[in-house]
């Protein structure tokens, strides 16, 4: 996470004021429930709400308590106390530090998760607006780099549709993951504290109780919830590539938006470098790569050890934050996508007409011609093309051999590229309903 | 994936012959689609299944065909000729490759995952089986590797049982999103092929018609399938690392089971080392190390390449036949484990009576000393445990300052066990309902 | 490891038949270390060597009798017995399995790296050799895949030589890193067995005697070793993706060889795909995932655990296998690439001249025009290139500004490919001598 | 990187500040060269220098002249015509951006191995203090967590010296792999800069000039740095896993030191944790995964792209800063680490006497007793000591079939834990010399 490649709203959450707010709102949360419980007073759980929601937390004060007691919630409840009075006796009892760094942590997480969904959304509606201006727009479809059979640049966005939609549906699944909340004391036993304390938080946090936590939320969750994040980095990386192929010199068939005063980085003007999907694929490999510590995070020891949270204290806003930012980047790079059809179709027929070479060779042996026969014929005609830039149309009418088993009519209907976009409609209705 | 670490049943979904029965299969339902549409004869599509079912096929034969054809298909496909005769001419119509191999390897990859759904049933199983034996088996819980407060081996156990009922959730959806099938001919543009055909074949096969590839199925959705079988196999390694700390010899409060007549490495009896969790934990470090190259296979390029081919060709069968063989070995170390409870009891008694000390405290704050007093009158007589091996409640009882706050009764209380075992059954209803 | 990807020369050494002569081998020359110290008769030790050299090791009975003793060590040791008779009871005198086992894992990687060496030094030759061949055969250089300045495809493969010598020295010092050998009993304290023979065995196989090892050889070794084999990955890689572009079909300046009878994938004849060096980028993730559990092995407890064993049983031969196979094919595909140099040259001329005006640039800046006036001549000169397909030179010598500030003669002098190409052979003698 | 695990010194390196004070070295040591060249006036380089040495870099203000240029190397430029005035026109010449950010960004590389290199001496120092100070401090060796054979402390330490030696040594080499300069120009050809400026800052800069660049100086470098940083981090996780173990509240044979005000987290003395080690656990976790984005950097395509720069941006501090910190961490923890012998003793005799089996059981073989009888006659006395606790040499001697054997002083003779260590000194003069 640097501030070249982050954005404020999902820098916030990650701060320290937003975190002792989070640490607050869990333990005021906890004293009403220990207070309807009969465990403390409830003018004790009323007072730290009033007094604990006007107030704003000193970091550096928290900080200089933490140089102190070396340990940071020992240090916050110190401040609170500052702030509260007599009754912040009545916060944390019967809690753990874990019970409320875990359940912080996931807080931070589901309100990452949404600021992540949301930017899916807009991804998704930028795909999908591109999609539908493009559905007919006719480019070559490519397999290994090389010139395939024809598709429209449509479909092409189309699957880049539905692959966001996949991610969309894993997030809202890696945010379930880790909605959980813990507030179950020391080794998880509720020994000191009722559960219903935690139900409570869990509630009014809008998490889950966590069915059974050792101090800790499992990390397995985690370990989920940032797989899943690399996952999507990746569908990132995949649509960035695409793009950075298109632009490509030779290529051309659509580029990054440059804004009008833009220079590119020399004074040839087609110098214009897909430097944002160029960036998106470096940040796909930085959010892929904190799968594995997250990964390795699962095996504490016994009830839980504390090697996750050195972890967890960079990946949780290292891959939050650069998702988000590669997320809207990718938005920005798709709305504002210049598209060269007539690059596309020029592309297309590079080799005039021998995209069509498939259709003549099937319609040759439909029309009773062997398969090998077919092919010598079919390719005669090619390498004319191929070698020497000639039309294929044109050569096709022009062989005795193959006007002896198909007409001109015949011949001309294997060129459209109509055949090719037919299913378009429904593979659209597949996708966008 | 290596003889040592397979299990067959795994394994033979990988071999060549399930292969190719997989290949013919998908061939034989299209055809049964084409025929349905009328694009071949429905008497072809009945010859082709006929001869096919009864055919074993070859797999010297195709592979000497392929040696001259440099493809697989095609090979498969002309010896598949070689059985059904002429109307062999009939199969593959407007299909790729790609529509059957991508087929095929999702179908193996749903084989597997029903294969690891029911390892894992087993796992539970084994895993509530001994938690219930267990359930007020008192055992110390220790946070850091350090002693904490007193739980039970059968918390420990619910604790696996939840976190492996989530792995099966996420095994779940990990197989519904490999559980799809793509007959959609070159780029994916159904040009030459209906996409009802696509529906039937997916249906026939028990899978979902993808709703757009390209040519190939998307490569993020085996991603997330690694990468979640590397979740999996991170809470196996946690279990693992459990047994491991607990079969040291100086905690030794469980251990592997040993067969009768089997021998340890050397001359001392105590010499039993927990090699299947030991092995157990190297295998998780495989399995999770296939996730990076399942995501680095997602950004193929433009509608595919094939670069994906050489990683899945290893990881396949890799990941999922090592993780098969890890989760019965688990399975079989937790039904068979050797469970010490006066152990337990002895080392959490080490320190005589010391693992009360917090409820003291509790006690004497509650009884109205100061808490920096109480610390101070608790670490006194606490030092003499730690230092001398005095008993902790003795020194207490002898305390003129303990007791002019806490009566005799008071004390023996907070030495009570069940205090901290008392939510016991609310978790045990919560896991295991 | 599979064996579509595998070449015997290395398979062979991961045989069991390879593993146990090396074991033979280790033993025996420990027996001729401790008949020189005095600790078992000389007759024994001649008598080892005799009958285990003229042996053939018999798997299947050795793995008959592991499963019997579960040790695999124990079973070899008892099938030698069998061979070598009485004198037999002299052998692993005070030695552990690990003493075996390790030195044996090392002696295998030894001989795996002086197979990559080898590969290595093929792959620069042929890299070589075509960098010579087309040391002056312009191209354009490509920054972010967009045309950028001239240089030659000499250069190119210069730059491949120069990164794949650098690789050639990591490989040996990672060759370096792995060649100790240990025998030094339980926990590596030497107490049943003299340092001499751990040098005798450590010399006699070639290696060097280990420091200090815990019962293990330390596998911080390995992570380095698996770690270096993963940075060679990267570098086929980047090769193999530089070949992939230059085949595009837009590109097309160079192509992966096709046998003349051989036929792509269709009727299209311009349909070959760059499927091996596709399949070497698949190949390199694999290569580099094995980095990760080599490196997780790292922390072994205490002395040792086995839980390195399952891993490397797996990437011993994945890692080594694959890598040799991939720089064997990469070696094959430089070898017999089809260069088209008359590609480069229409490619690189695509707007025609434009890629001399940052030279025009800069002469008008040096003629005195201040650079924003000179940016905007070019531009306005360029961008009838760019739109309207004019040629560069032909507008520039008709613009009265330009000419204001150069004659025809400096102008055309900024058209010369040889300015860019004037350094060749000054980076030809840095690369290769 | 995150401000609490991070040293001032090494993240000075990474300052905006330091950044471009070594841009501004770069481009006036360049300048020099081309001064001495005749290509641009001595009097321009020598103002430049003057102005450029005496000035402070305005950060807000290149930041603010970025933000309208987007594009960091003309921002900076920009600013330093602002100090440097007319002459700076001559800065720069034939270069490009590339030129001055890789070479930069090798130089911070170097700076932060420099000091890894220092760290490690620091450590290298600490360890081997404490491991001649534990010498002959007698402990049980560990393999699988069970009790093994006698060892020292200080040869367990010697082991940990000699991996870091290792570590050391790979450091140098890593160094050295980034210690390059390019200066080469626009896809490296040296067209409009001589090969003799990259020569001079390299020198100056006290780097080696790159021996063929492409722009950007090749990637295989850094994956090679970034990898020898994870394979140290995972070392720095060995060591630190050793001491959480003998830590554990069963073994407690060493902890990490807790200052005398320190209080556990709780009222129990022994609550102490050992938080450092394990936080060094999580640490080497991240070392480690920045591995995998360095490599996947090394496949730019073609000459240069830009997605290296955003992994570089991140992995460039995060890297070298965490183990920077981890290092130092890991010095503090082994110089204070608070060591227990009569603990190790008393562990290591947990079953009395047994540790000795092995040997009794050699020296019963070496009096003639068949080995299946001597493994009898041990097991029946130590299985009383394993259930009963009884002392294994009183029962031996006890035993008339052993002593028909050994008589009492071979017995005692046996149970000497010299015979364990009696290579000690070997072994600290292979390390130590």
């Amino acid at each position: 996470m640097i501030p070249r490649y982050s954005r404020p709203e999902m820098t916030t959450i990650w701060s320290p004021e937003s975190k002792f707010r989070i640490w607050f709102e869990i333990e005021a949360h906890a004293c009403d429930a220990l207070a309807e419980l009969g465990v403390i007073p409830k003018s004790a759980a009323a007072t730290i709400w009033e007094k604990g929601k006007a107030a704003e937390f000193d970091v550096d004060r928290i900080d200089e308590i933490e140089r102190e007691t070396k340990h940071d919630v020992i240090a916050f409840l110190t401040h609170l106390a500052e702030i509260v009075g007599p009754d912040a006796r009545f916060v944390h009892q019967g809690m753990t530090s874990s019970d409320v760094l875990d359940t912080c942590f996931n807080v931070q997480l589901v309100k990452a998760s949404d600021i992540l969904l949301a930017d899916m959304d807009k991804l998704l509606e930028a795909v999908k607006k591109r999609a539908l201006e493009h559905k007919d727009t006719i480019t070559i479809g490519r397999s290994h780099g090389i010139h395939a059979e024809p598709t429209t640049f449509g479909v092409k966005l189309a699957f880049a549709y539905a692959e966001f939609e996949r991610c969309r549906t894993r997030l809202e699944a890696a945010r379930e993951e880790i909605a959980t909340c813990a507030i179950s004391g020391a080794v998880g036993t509720f020994a000191n504290i009722d559960p219903r304390v935690e139900e409570h938080v869990a509630s009014a946090m809008g998490l889950k109780a966590e069915p059974v936590s050792t101090q800790v939320i499992p990390r397995d969750r985690h370990a989920m919830f940032f797989a899943t994040l690399g996952v999507i980095a990746s569908s990132v990386e995949r649509l960035s590539v695409e793009i950075r192929h298109l632009q490509r010199t030779e290529v051309l068939e659509a580029e990054e938006y440059f804004s009008p005063g833009q220079k590119g980085s020399s004074a040839m003007p087609h110098k214009r470098n897909p430097v944002l999907t160029e960036n998106l694929t470096g940040l796909a490999r930085m959010v892929r790569s904190y799968a594995m510590p997250a990964m390795e995070n699962v095996a504490l020891w016994h009830e839980r050890d504390i090697s996750h949270s050195s972890v967890e204290r960079m990946i949780g806003p290292d891959a939050t934050v650069t998702l988000d930012f590669a997320l809207a980047r990718l938005t920005g790079v798709i709305e504002k996508l210049v598209v060269y059809p007539e690059t596309m179709l020029a592309n297309l027929n590079k080799f005039k007409g021998l995209v069509h070479s498939q259709r003549v060779l099937l319609a040759l042996t439909q029309a009773g011609v062997s398969r090998e026969d077919a092919y010598r014929l079919v390719q005669r005609n090619a390498m004319k093309v191929w070698e020497d830039g000639k039309d294929f149309l044109t050569e096709l009418l022009a062989d005795k051999d193959v006007r002896a088993a198909l007409s001109e009519e015949d011949l001309r209907e294997k060129f459209d590229l109509g055949y090719h976009t037919k299913q378009v409609d429904a593979i659209f209705k597949r996708v966008f309903g």
